[in-house]
C-alpha cells in the first residue's frame, strides 16, 4: 500500500547518463533530470554528481524522502552496498551505498539495473500484483530479473536473471560473453546489427535497400534499420527478423519451461521497436513449451518504457525504508 | 533441526513400482519396501496398496509418523492434493492427498517426483546447508528443482524446474515434449538410445562395436550400451558421449548464468553411469558460464542416488507437519 505523500528518489547509472526522478508511492514521476556521466572524472566525481541532484531534488520540495535507490548497470553486492564491477564506468569494487547514504544524510539502496527495472515492472507496472514474473528486456543487449514465489531471485552471488546468456545453439556464433550460441548474441540488438552487416556484405545486390538507408556506410546498420527495412518489404531484413525472432522464440520457450511465470513481460529497445513480436512470441510458446507451464501463462509488453529503472530503484527504496520504519 | 525419535514415510509413486521407506528426522532409512504399481487396477487400486504399506510399516513400530510424503511421476496440484496429470501411470486429475490422509489419519503432502528428489538433496544430500541450489537429473528423462534465497521454486502452476525442456539447439533433433532441440532430446538416455542406433544404422561398420554388445539387435542399444562401449574405446561411442557433454555443458550453462545457484547438483542415471562427466561439465562452466556467475558455483554429485525421491517425501512432510505442530 503506499503511503500518501510519501516519495523517494530513483537514480538509474548508466556509463553515458544518469537518470534521476522523484517517485511517489504509486510509481509516478513527479520531477526528473538526466545528467551525462562524467566516466573521465571517476566515481568521487559521478557520486558528486549524484549527491548534488539529490539535494536539488530535495530542495524543491518541503518534505524529505523517505530514501534514493540506486540501479547501476553493473555487478553489485547488494549486501555491502558495492559496485563489484561496471564496466561502462570502468568501476571496480566502488562503495557506493554509505558514502552517499552519508552525503545525503538518507537510507540508500544499490541493485543491478536491470534488477531494478524488474522492480519497477513488478511493483507499478505490467507486472503489478503477480507472485511469479519474468522481465526479459531486449535491448542492445539483453537481461532479465525473475521473480517467483513473490520473491525477487537474486541467486549466490546476486546475478540470477542473466537471461541474455543462455544458450540457446550450441554451435551458434560468439558471444560478447566469451561463449556462444548466447539467447543475445542472435537477438541483442548488436547481434541483429552483426547479423545484418555480415549478410550485406556477402551479398551487396540483396542489402541494396538496408544500404540505401545508411548512404552506403554498412557498418551504420543497426537493428533500428533493419527493422525499418523489413516494415518497408525488404526481403533480406524480413529474413534477418525471422532468425530473431526464432531466437527469441527458442529463449522464451526455454524461460517458460524452466521458471513457469504467470506472467512474462517483454521490454527494450528491440521489442520496442517490433512490437508485433510479442504477440507472435505468445503464440510460439504456447505451441512449443510444455503444456502444463504454459497453460496459465500471460505473455505482455513492458508498460514502464525508458522509465523501468528509476521508477524501479525508488519503488526499492520506497518499500525497504517504509516497511523498515514500521 | 531433527526432534530425535520423530519419523515420517515417503512413497515414490511411479508407473513401474512404489517404493516406500520409513525416514528419520536425519534423512536415515529405517525400513524400506518396493511394489510393482498397479496400474491397471486404477487410482483406487494403487491407493489402496500404498494405504495398506503405509500400515504395515506402522504396525512395525509403536510410535506414529509425523505423516506422509509422496512424490509422483506427473504434474501435482500440491495446494488441492490433486494428481493433474501422470501419463506413466494413466491418471488425470486424481485426487490422493485427501483420500490417503483420510484412510490413514495422518497428514499427507504429495509433490511432483523430480521435486521430492530435490527436496531430498537439499535436506539431507548435496545441497544440506545451501539456499541456492539447483539439481539437474539426467537419466532417461531430464528433470530439475530449483532451489533460491531458500525457497524451493514451484512457480505459477508448479512445473518450475522442467530443465530437461530448456533449448540448447533451436535447430536440434526432436523432443518427446513436441518442441525440438531440448537439453533432454540432445542428452536424456531416451535421446543417447536414438543418438546411437541412428549412427549403427547409417553405419554399422563403424557401429560394429556397440552391435555384437547387443547381439546384433541395434534397437537394444541404450545409454549404458555407449558408455560401456565408450569405455571399452569404440571411437563411435566416444564422440556420441562428446556430443552428450557438449549439449549437458551448454544446459547447465545456460542453467548458472539463469539461476546463479551456489550449488549445482547432478544426479540420475546417465550421471552416474558416467561420473567423469561432472569434472568435465564443472571445468566447462567455469570457461563458459559468466565469470561472475559461476565464481562461487560448486558442480557436485548427488549423494542420495535412488533414494532421494522417497527421502525427500518424507523430509518434506517432516518438514511440514513437524513446524505445524509446533
Amino acid at each position: 500500500m503506499a503511503i500518501k505523500g510519501l516519495w523517494s528518489i530513483g537514480v538509474d547509472l548508466g556509463g553515458t547518463k544518469v537518470e534521476m526522478a522523484r517517485v511517489d508511492g504509486e510509481g509516478k514521476i513527479d520531477q526528473r533530470m538526466v545528467l551525462p556521466t562524467d566516466v573521465r572524472g571517476g566515481p568521487s566525481t559521478v557520486k558528486a554528481q549524484i549527491i548534488a541532484a539529490i539535494r536539488d531534488i530535495e530542495n524543491k520540495t518541503d518534505s524529505r524522502p523517505v530514501g534514493v535507490g540506486i540501479g547501476v548497470a553493473g555487478q553489485i553486492d547488494a549486501q555491502q552496498g558495492v559496485v563489484r564491477f561496471a564496466p561502462n564506468l570502468g568501476w571496480h569494487d566502488v562503495s557506493l551505498q554509505s558514502d552517499l547514504s552519508q552525503a545525503v544524510a538518507l537510507p540508500v539502496v544499490i541493485t543491478n539495473d536491470v534488477r531494478a527495472a524488474t522492480w519497477g515492472e513488478w511493483i507499478h507496472g505490467a507486472g503489478k500484483g503477480s507472485q511469479d514474473l519474468v522481465c526479459l528486456f531486449v535491448g542492445t543487449g539483453i537481461g532479465g530479473g525473475v521473480v517467483s514465489g513473490g520473491q525477487m531471485l537474486s541467486g549466490c552471488s546476486n546475478t540470477a536473471g542473466e537471461l541474455g546468456h543462455i544458450t540457446i545453439n550450441l554451435n551458434g556464433l560468439p558471444c560478447h560473453c566469451g561463449n556462444k550460441g548466447c539467447l543475445e548474441a542472435c537477438a541483442g540488438g548488436w547481434a541483429i546489427a552483426r547479423r545484418a552487416q555480415e549478410a550485406i556484405r556477402l551479398n551487396p545486390v540483396a542489402g541494396v535497400h538496408m544500404l540505401n538507408m545508411v548512404d552506403g556506410q554498412h557498418e551504420a546498420v543497426n537493428a533500428k534499420i533493419v527493422a525499418q527495412s523489413s516494415r518497408e518489404g525488404d526481403p533480406l531484413a524480413q529474413s534477418i527478423l525471422d532468425e530473431v525472432f526464432q531466437a527469441l522464440l527458442a529463449g522464451t520457450v526455454s524461460i517458460v519451461n524452466a521458471f513457469n511465470p504467470c506472467r512474462l513481460i517483454l521490454g527494450g529497445g528491440v521489442i520496442e521497436g517490433l512490437p508485433e513480436l510479442i504477440y507472435r512470441i505468445a503464440r510460439g510458446i504456447h505451441q512449443l513449451a510444455l503444456e502444463a507451464a504454459s497453460g496459465p501463462l500471460q505473455v505482455l509488453p513492458a508498460q514502464l518504457h525508458n522509465d523501468a529503472g528509476v521508477i524501479g530503484a525508488a519503488s526499492l527504496a520506497m518499500q525497504l525504508f517504509t516497511s523498515e520504519n514500521k
